[in-house]
């Protein structure tokens, strides 16, 4: 899924690029994928294996794999199976047009 | 509520911390309340009459003032009853935190 849209403090959004953005922010709406984000897009090389990301978590794997592929289906991370190890990273463009949405132009501070 | 957090790539989140921000994105995991947020945020002067927003919706004014609720306990928005109107305004601060905790530093770009 590709993320729009410009700033929401810009110009009112419209119904179709609010679904998108709110369907974005659903997926970080979890401590857990949060977590998971973070350990992902600071992990030494910009990527991590699965099983270093289940080890942080007092979770089944089948329960962190459920919360990979929320992130994946929102376009946040990518992953890859080399051999039989499955990578993954963040997808940087998705993370800072998610932040731009949140930006606030200098005119509309009180 | 305060929004902490340092961005998501700096360093991997505390426990807390993910809890802090997942609480903030659920706030915007929904296209009602993104399409508020940006209502408001992009509203002339800053800041926008209830009647306004409710007004921008095919929805009860309860279910707005429900949403509205949401925004303004996960801290994003505030309001203020003059007489008998209510207004209302975003608090740039929290985005701007949020928008700092999806900030990707360029070393964890692939």
């Amino acid at each position: 899924m590709d993320i729009c849209c410009s700033p929401l403090a810009a110009a009112p959004i419209d119904v179709g690029q609010a679904a998108e953005v709110a369907t974005a922010f659903k997926a970080l709406s979890d401590p857990v994928r949060v977590r998971l984000l973070s350990l992902i897009a600071s992990h030494p090389g910009g990527e991590a294996h699965v099983n270093t990301l289940i080890a942080a978590f007092d979770l089944t794997g089948p329960t962190i794999s459920h919360h990979l592929r929320v992130l994946r289906q929102a376009g946040l991370i990518e992953c890859e199976r080399r051999g039989t190890w499955v990578f993954y990273w963040v997808v940087p463009a998705a993370l800072e047009r998610l932040s731009e949405v949140l930006t606030v132009p200098a005119k509309t501070a009180p």
